[in-house]
């Protein structure tokens, strides 16, 4: 038996301390801290082990506590092993603590200060490049953020509250997804696309990030060549970093990704990651001559194409292009889709198309990787698509782009004349500007960023940022006057980048 | 120029067939499958290059189609390069298309019959087993499904409408998930486990199986032991191969995980993944003696522990044991909790709770990986906590959880007496019982299976499935009529297996 602290004083001057709400931070209710206070108190050995706590009535009364919540953490104390309880004498501090000395030999040695470093070489792949921007909501003319002022809202919340109530029928919704919003893609795509597949190939993702994720996770094996555009997206450049690719990247021209040029850099590489419908963020459209030896290299090759199809929907002059997905019966071509850009930003669902003799093994992954993702958001998008809402807004949007496409033209116009050049596309929801050779577009856009305008550089998008230099304007989320105010605060910088 | 189809009968024989509904699985329209007819015929050298197009008025009335859509397949064949239209004179089959045979020899070799093998090293070791059984809806018994007729389906109904219109404002939650949801998080922990932690060191993810998946990435290198374990969770299978991690099997006995077994075993080990409140499946609760041992080898070896609280909402007897992430001051221990075994299995979202000193680089990778999940579900929840429902929930499902408990206990001692022994333990949502050595609980769980109960057999938990041989029933999810429907499928296989 240790030494006693029968001074009930001495334990709430001990124990009132922890009592103070340490505010904010702390949720916790009183039983809570007192309980760790205890906790800590013992752990630190403070109260020896042997070392008799206060009576419950006498502590309580120090403490203005009630009664039962100390009874309560005297409970929890013993239930946990810290005290003893012995009928009639007490409560008494466990002598059958280990004592908090480093354990035996057995243990690996102390790698001390590591603990920073210990994370996986995935981890140090993905990390953060030092001074990335992050986007403020309101920055005016971002490129791919939706006309959310046009979205509509009462008739997706009539598909939320009716998603709500289904749920309540569904349990999980397996690896592929939720088989009543698989086919509504299946038709949207056969209509829209000339995709014919069936909901079995349909694999609901969250956005396309984990959709091209996913597909280049079951497709490389670490220092495999991957081609990408070169411009394109950076958005994949962290999954390709995931699976340790080796990323080539390959010329895209006005007739789309140089397929032959990839090849001669890689000519091992068994895929190819791209945007054939409009390339990210030139807008080219991949021909149709370079379609057809994109598909023959791949079956020739026994290799894949992945098809980033983000926004093909909004194609101005026509109907959307056949994706390449379409183009050949079984062709080795991955799909991958997204809802983000076409609806809202907050709706994070995408899809992939798979080839029937893949649909197994990517099901089974997703499954150990995420066990699919939550029905609500699913159900709801099925029963917006079922509602013919989709469909309609897909239409009003691309009729709205256009007018805000030609909108921005006339406004670049209108300030600029012919000292700011648009790269021609047929469509989608920013337009790009080339700048004079020299110019630090990067700096440019960083200027503008802090006038909250979230404008891109286009050298962004290139290798090692070595490209020409120009400005990735997003129209399709801003009506006339807020295109006006981004312009206006943008003038300053383009026309100093100009030279005038 | 090129032989010249002027018969529009034959053209009307040769795109006949591609119009007629291929049924269920084509649900493109009559346009599209005409462009397609047209697209096929052309590649296939059918229609060769220079040949000319019937006329629009004449194939339409052929074929029975408005000349519109006719002239809208030209355009749409004309715009992706199939054909070139003269004034006047016509279309005719473009003259640029590249011959069709494979191209030249800077390509890879072809790698015939390669399509099955060409999937990564990834998806290999996610492989599906041969003879997984998949568990169908409506199965009796099952362990892990929550009582569903008791969520309160219309206070949940309230809150997704109320996400519905939230989620107007909101556009990307970020890598770390919703605020609102992670500060409800916070509380709830707080008040319910001793965690003391802030929003910021939450992660929401995809169910407890993406949290886990997600904390194995980040903190185990190809090779690098894993201390799992055994009996356990066998959930934790794919994540662990998905990154290759060395599995290392760890007694867990009435005390809990047996850490010192597992240094023995692996003394380099660097991680521990382990459910400390209740071991899965058999309910052991980690000693205190051990909970702080394994916090000093962490400490001391630089280590991590990922704790996999996954149901200790369910104990029965006193308010859930502290979390082992709540023992110690920023300990090395990533916690990782789930909703869907409390709520709902559709609900699919779980959470992590970081050291501070990983926040960045898990908010970074996840946000590469998946770029964050779909805001409605997590606003919905939000609400749902902040409403009071969902810890109204817990206390109500706890009482009524431990009563199902006894009644399964009373029933199945009613019908086998002292022949099958339960396994102590304080809560949860199954309880294991023992079968006789040698028994072939794996062939009682299939042929339960066949009679819709979907029980488990307990050596499925132990490494290699060689352990003591048992049931796991889950009784959460059933009430007295279910549960006594399921022990009655059960009882004849159950006598087979006592040797009656």
């Amino acid at each position: 038996m240790g030494p006693t602290l029968s001074d009930s004083q001495l334990s709430a001057e001990l124990f009132r301390p922890f009592l103070a709400d340490s505010g904010q931070d702390d949720s916790r209710p009183r039983y809570r801290r007192l309980f760790r206070a205890f906790q800590q108190a013992i752990l630190s050995g403070l109260l020896p082990a042997g070392a008799k706590l206060p009576a419950s009535r006498a502590l309580s009364s120090e403490l203005s506590l009630s009664r039962n919540t100390v009874k309560t953490v005297y409970e929890m104390l013993q239930a946990e092993g810290y005290i003893e309880t012995r009928h009639g004498a007490g409560s008494f501090v466990s002598t059958q603590l280990p004592e908090l000395k480093p354990l035996s030999e057995q243990l690996a040695p102390v790698r001390s200060g590591a603990r920073q470093a210990q994370l996986s070489r995935l981890a140090d792949r993905l990390a953060p490049p030092a001074g990335r921007h992050r986007l403020r909501r309101g920055d005016l003319l971002l490129p791919a953020m939706p006309a959310l002022d046009q979205f509509p809202w009462q008739s997706w919340q009539r598909s939320v509250a009716r998603a709500g109530r289904a749920m309540k029928f569904e349990t999980e919704s397996g690896g592929l997804g939720l088989a009543a919003l698989r086919q509504q893609i299946v038709d949207y795509l056969g209509v829209s696309r000339g995709i014919r597949c069936d909901a079995g190939q349909v694999l609901i993702c969250s956005g396309s990030q984990q959709a091209i994720w996913l597909a280049l996770s079951m497709l490389v094996d670490p220092g495999e060549p991957v081609l990408v555009e070169n411009p394109g997206f950076p958005g994949i450049d962290g999954a390709l970093a995931a699976v340790s690719a080796d990323r080539v990247p390959v010329t895209v021209d006005v007739d789309g990704f140089r397929l032959l040029d990839g090849l001669q850099a890689a000519p091992q590489a068994r895929l190819a990651l791209l945007t054939p419908s409009r390339n990210y963020p030139m807008g080219y459209t991949l021909s149709l001559q370079r379609r057809l030896e994109l598909l023959q290299w791949a079956e020739a090759s026994g290799g894949w194409i992945i098809e980033d199809d983000y926004d093909s929907e909004f194609r101005f002059d026509g109907s959307p292009l056949t994706a390449l997905q379409g183009l050949a019966a079984d062709a080795p071509v991955i799909y991958a889709g997204t809802f983000s850009r076409i609806l809202h930003p907050a709706i994070r669902l995408g899809y992939l198309i798979l080839p029937r003799s893949v649909v197994d093994a990517f099901a089974t992954a997703r499954a150990y990787l995420d066990g699919g993702l939550s029905l609500l958001p699913q159900l709801a998008l099925a029963d917006f698509m079922a509602s013919g809402q989709f469909s309609g807004h897909v239409r009003r949007m691309r009729k709205l782009y256009k007018q805000r496409r030609d909108l921005l033209t006339e406004m670049v116009q209108a300030r600029f004349g012919k000292r700011l050049q648009r790269v021609a596309s047929d469509g989608g929801m920013h337009s790009v500007y080339l700048l004079p050779d020299g110019c630090d577009d990067r700096e440019l856009y960083r200027q503008a960023l802090e006038r909250g305008v979230g404008i891109r550089a286009l050298s962004h998008y290139y290798h090692h940022h070595v490209g020409q230099p120009g400005l990735v304007i997003g129209f399709a989320g801003y009506d006339a006057p807020a295109m006006a105010e981004g312009l206006d605060r943008l003038q300053p910088l383009i026309e100093q980048a100009l030279g005038n």
